[in-house]
């Protein structure tokens, strides 16, 4: 038997693959991952061909049974994947054939690996979805549940990483558990995309066998079966959409974590993170390097590169399926696993955060955090606001001359701005006042955070039953 | 007067902000394109102060017909934009201090740039995004139409641009319009997420004014306030999220153009391109270039940019606005024109596609289209499928050789390969039964390309409906 | 005239383009920046087809003429450019026509549109690289300066922003200068395949006039002409190489950014920006922030972009040219904007920089900076690197217990964990010591960092007299 | 034991690593691929040391008897890798000291893994780039052979894919060997900046030990030594331009890949791919799929993905050196593997094309490919080139309508278009004639091909010597 006839698709070859070349345009050394979505689509497949009548029942239970023995083989370590064999589907229903003699001959009937591949995929980005989508919950919880336990922890709020406005620490985490809720949002707009069946479309223009695409799709849990053959076996959006998820919830991970490796920081000094999240240096025996919020920025380089792959790979390709496609999967599934890492990593993490409260609340005291405030308490005395923004600028001026905060200055010295102000103005220069006025919706009033982080926690728990 | 108290913030500043360094952060370039939507935010704002008693109304008065006279000026090409004064926001309010006096000075209470310019981003994106759903939903309609028209058309259906089987020309054009139906989806998912309204978070922790946020939300359209003022003003995901949905719309854009492209030319020849969509060469005069192909298929990488810009501008920001965010706008603004001119683009010149059937039909008559319709006859006569795969693969192997289609042997040529072929394979080798075989949802049977387009054509009716 | 006969390739066509059309494939609204070298190239083609006698003397004097004239126009502003004539080319040569009659209808002989555009680009990026040099010497040399003269000025050395060792603040920007080093060779050898002339490939194939490349090239400065016409017209490779050179740039502009925002941050505050180099804020008076910095290392996600778009245009087109093309230049010259802007704004804010040095130096006394030093000591007391490694580590542990830095506690505390270390100890433990003792080439003693800026200053010499 | 002093830095730690954490941050699974490397720089480092008196002779005899028998463990498969132990130096240190006791310990002395690393890639990159340069001038050597034996072959050159003129055959594939050349030189530019040794920088700031970085860089075969320490431990631009370089290559073989699939089409049916090089259909029995070009094309997009994931990745680092550069390795490692495999499928390839003279010749005769030709008569004949076009433009409309080439009409229908066209007029219309006439440098003329393919060959044979 020649090399060539190991495969599928030998019958019209003079000459064998080229060594190189089969390994070269080989997949089974990634798509193997795929093998049990691949044996339950094969199930699915074979219940609908006895369904309609194009197997046999017995013919269905031998395939079945076949099946089952392989993916147990497969579980065990114990199943020999070979190259020239090329993919996941041929390694398989070789082994199926071995197994079950002419039958299993049969179970590619009315299919073609472009929808089983297809198939395959959307069968394990929607087992990946839902994975994620537990640790983003756990993500999110945790972050709630400290929100609500920091609501009136004061630190410095930043913008242009200048000091400037004080914010509670519960806000802030409220800001980054916002980011994430957008983030599951699409994660669930994606599942309802990736839920159609492409299985049917067999190589590209359906298949002359009497098939119930509804049938299958039903085996399946798919929504339902795709709209168009051509569509099915070529469409790689679901993959791209994943990554494009995964590129914002990364980019916002990069976020948190630049600001927990600034907080780590000798000069900001706001939190602790215990050590177990940490590692040490070879030559230098004092370092504490926040190494897990580091890796996950450096994380997101990965993904956005497999978006931009991905993208690329599908720019001006002619329908229906190209060989390019085959390079979906590697950085598809690298997607997955970094997602998944990242999130358990930071759900892990996040709750064993230990913000230092004393130095928050130096840092927020000094620069003049609270100028904002003697602004709007001008405009309260009826100063228009541009006015009052040019009088507290040339104050902040004074207090950097003489290296003197806003709450430092005497009554007489502040006068010395606007005659405006009076004695109830240090009221409003407090660290407390400032936070507790901001006392609307969104704002970083501590009573707000509270009722933020209680509806926060609601949804979350709508969103957990339905998961 | 000095340069510096031109500006918004010069109090504090002992030194003016250097020539170049001005035009260089300067965004009023560029910014000015959200004139309408910063007007239209300032009178929401105005009017909420009044609400909440912190304007009186005839302030409120004075604002809005000041706005609105600034806003004529603008529109009638009057208004003069300045450098010195950085951004659309100063420039317009400067304008209304002009024209009202001290009044204009208080429009700014209670809110800042940063969250006044991500309301202004949102009001555009809403726009928008709803000027881009009209052309998508006239170029899907006009694909549906002209599928439908040609549900009968037979062509080589491709893989890996090697003929695999007949399929209609109207079932590929319907793959074209599913892909379309995925981009609509994710465009009305991203509009959820923009619709929610950042104004109140002021500069990065809420106001100490007593704002009334879902007043100011209900007279802006928006569906609620953001929840979070740290997050309302840094979040800048919606832009990412659209040029997202773009880069993925434009992919697909690229693989019917690069089919468009394919199919005028002279080997392929399927379709003609009115000339009213093509260009000519300055030295070859038998030239007729499809350029509005081509260029869409170029603006693909002008998107993909965008996104991976946007994508690298976000990355590892803290919190909360950072001067980097201004760079959001440019590859926005691209992004939205570059998606409005190929879909109108394309809109306008699918429906004047001229397939030219005869060439159609005869190409898909050649290169064994047929081969996997004989392969099933055989599965229905009893052989296993991969048994006769092997056998087709042969007779293939054979017409090669002897340069005769499957449909040119005679019956004992075919017997050669298998005594299972009988005089009623000649059925199954015809273009016409082959489609008509493929008869399921998805298929490409005529009936099945004339029942999706009608499916089609009911969904677009609700989408329009909702719009 | 229809307007069809407008267009340098009307002869073919039954119908005019649509206008849509027309303005969305029309270059000449972004492509008119060429308009020099697009003249610039005219003038020596028209003088090589006089040389070898394709045209008359006078036919040249005349060409010559009129765009000599064309250019005044232009630069004076009075040119009129219009869509219907598509780009900068055929907006000169209608132009040339008009001043000095059929003679202007010769200057296209033996060229085409692609190879004169290919070569009008190439001029533009010559000149663009040119200028951009200067800048980056300019930047390169105002950081020797600062270097030198902060050779002994000593800062904490960070690695994941922990304190790690004492370094001083010249080596720190020696490392930027290296960065700055490495981005200018890339330019240089970007240049090299920049400087090769595609004219005389024609449209793909070259022409049948007795062109002389040669002398084209040579009036045009060029190094050589391209070796085939069919690459010649059809590479792009120079824009992606220049936009990979600027992304490499900008990436290392965006960490000294990273960099300069962290020192002038009030927890860092390492270091003085200008007033002239920032901007304050239109709520919060008393802000002052680095944008210059900021909006630098935004600008790098813009790069990126245009870096992925060019590859994502050029990717699959077939030879030779494609209109895709066309969208090579939007990107090209906002890379070159960009990369001048960015690298001016540095060379004007870098020898601007203050280091607070009391502020630098008390941030490297604090954190064990030195705990390395003192494990370099116990290994020439005899100890193995590892364990003194242990040993440090355990002293360490017992200084942020006891709250003490090493240099802190007394000889009996530090014998505790070695009875290695004796009285000389004390004298490894200053910052001082530490920076002098790293005095081999590469290291961050003040007579290393000296010696390197000396190195800096003779080989940036050398390329100033080669540029 | 605590699992925490296992590794190099527990001293200071008070709680052990989590499992997950320690699998998450650990690199051991892939810079393994570093071990020769490593041991190679650590011998180098160790022979330094005793030149320069920090080890003993004897010392050093131990450290490389013990280095090389690890090599020999690690080759032979029988080295025991632990996550643990976190990277490829710690294992092999360990390692050490297993074997040859505390004198194991005394290696890392004056390094640091930060530098250790740098330098391990530099090595791994400068075999490489070598091994890559192999494979390169294998390819070109192949191309220009080809293109010298088929100096002659006609076959249509194409702009926009429409018939534009003909071209030869060789003609066309010195357009990718120029390509090539281009790519060749990159290459050569990035070896120099990647043949910098970083060693001696050991944490950031040099060491206190007396290294010599002159013999170390000298036993490795570096340049120089790194000029700053602070740069030479976070410097990874020769990673990011060695993927800058694969990117570019990798663009040029989509683009010849791109042509492979087109002309192996039955549409263009111009070459014949070997069937080694093509696989089949598991569904079509006749299919024949060109695999390998469809596959180097899709590469394409995972190439751009990990230039677009480094340049994020080392965005707005902070000096010096950062965890998140420990994600620079499996991209760099994926391009290395995938530009190897990808120009060795080449070089094995474009060797066997086959090109099917005929159907080219016949395709070029077609299509009114020498209508400019025909325009260049009449400018011979002294018509000014854009009339000649606008009289070409009107025959080939006629041609259109009256379905004839140009070389079919008869002389009185030629002249209704210009009197000037006489009989000789048949001689340029000839495709022969057309090709022969192109006789310029880089023009498509057979003898410039041949001589083009000559200079090619020179070239070649010079960098082989230096390689």
């Amino acid at each position: 038997m020649s090399q060539a006839t190991n495969q599928s698709w030998g019958g019209r070859f003079s000459e064998p693959t080229d060594a190189f070349v089969e390994r070269f345009t080989a997949s089974v050394g990634f798509d193997q991952r795929l093998a049990a979505q691949d044996i339950q689509g094969s199930i699915a497949h074979a219940t609908m061909l006895a369904r309609v009548g194009v197997l046999t029942d017995d013919e269905r239970e031998s395939i079945v049974t076949g099946l089952n023995e392989i993916r147990d083989e497969i579980e065990r370590g114990e199943f020999q994947w070979t190259v020239p064999l090329e993919d996941v589907h041929m390694n398989i229903e070789a082994r199926l054939t071995d197994k079950i003699g002419i039958t299993g001959k049969k179970l590619h009937t009315g299919r073609s690996r472009n929808d089983q591949v297809a198939t395959d995929i959307r069968l394990f980005m929607r087992d990946a979805i839902d994975a994620t989508e537990v640790e983003l919950i756990r993500l999110r919880e945790g972050m709630v549940e400290l929100a609500d336990r920091e609501a009136d922890t004061i630190m410095p709020g930043f913008t242009h990483l200048q000091t400037a406005q004080p914010v509670t620490f519960g806000h802030h985490l409220l800001a980054w558990q916002e980011m994430l809720a957008r983030n599951h949002e699409r994660l669930l707009d994606c599942r309802k995309r990736v839920n159609v069946m492409p299985l049917g479309a067999a190589a590209l223009a359906g298949t002359t066998y009497p098939i119930d695409r509804h049938v299958t799709a039903e085996l399946l849990g798919f929504e339902r079966p795709a709209e168009n053959s051509l569509d099915a076996v070529s469409d790689r959006d679901f993959a791209i959409e994943f990554v494009s998820f995964a590129s914002i919830l990364l980019m916002h991970m990069s976020r948190m974590s630049e600001e927990l490796v600034l907080w780590t920081s000798a000069q900001f000094d706001f939190i602790d993170l215990p050590d177990r999240f940490c590692t040490g240096s070879s030559i230098m025996p004092q370092k504490k390097n926040p190494d897990v919020p580091e890796l996950v920025r450096g994380k997101t380089g990965r993904v956005y590169g497999h978006l931009m792959g991905l993208l690329t790979l599908m720019k001006s390709q002619p329908l229906a399926y190209n060989k390019d496609n085959q390079e979906d999967k590697e950085p598809l599934f690298d997607a997955v696993d970094t997602v998944g890492d990242c999130l358990k990593a930071f759900a892990d993490m996040v709750p064993a955060i230990e913000p230092k409260k004393v130095n928050m609340f130096e840092a927020a005291r000094k620069g003049f955090s609270t100028a904002t405030d003697l602004a709007d308490y001008l405009v309260r005395k009826g100063v228009a606001f541009r006015d009052a923004h040019e009088i507290v600028g040339e104050s902040v001026a004074y207090g950097l001359k003489e290296e003197k905060d806003l709450s430092q200055m005497s009554l007489d010295e502040l006068r010395q701005f606007s005659q405006a102000i009076e004695s109830d103005v240090f009221e409003v220069l407090t660290l407390e006042g400032s936070v507790a006025a901001r006392n609307h919706i969104g704002g970083t009033a501590p009573d707000q955070v509270r009722a933020a982080a209680q509806r926060a926690r609601e949804a979350l728990a709508v969103l957990k039953d339905q998961a």
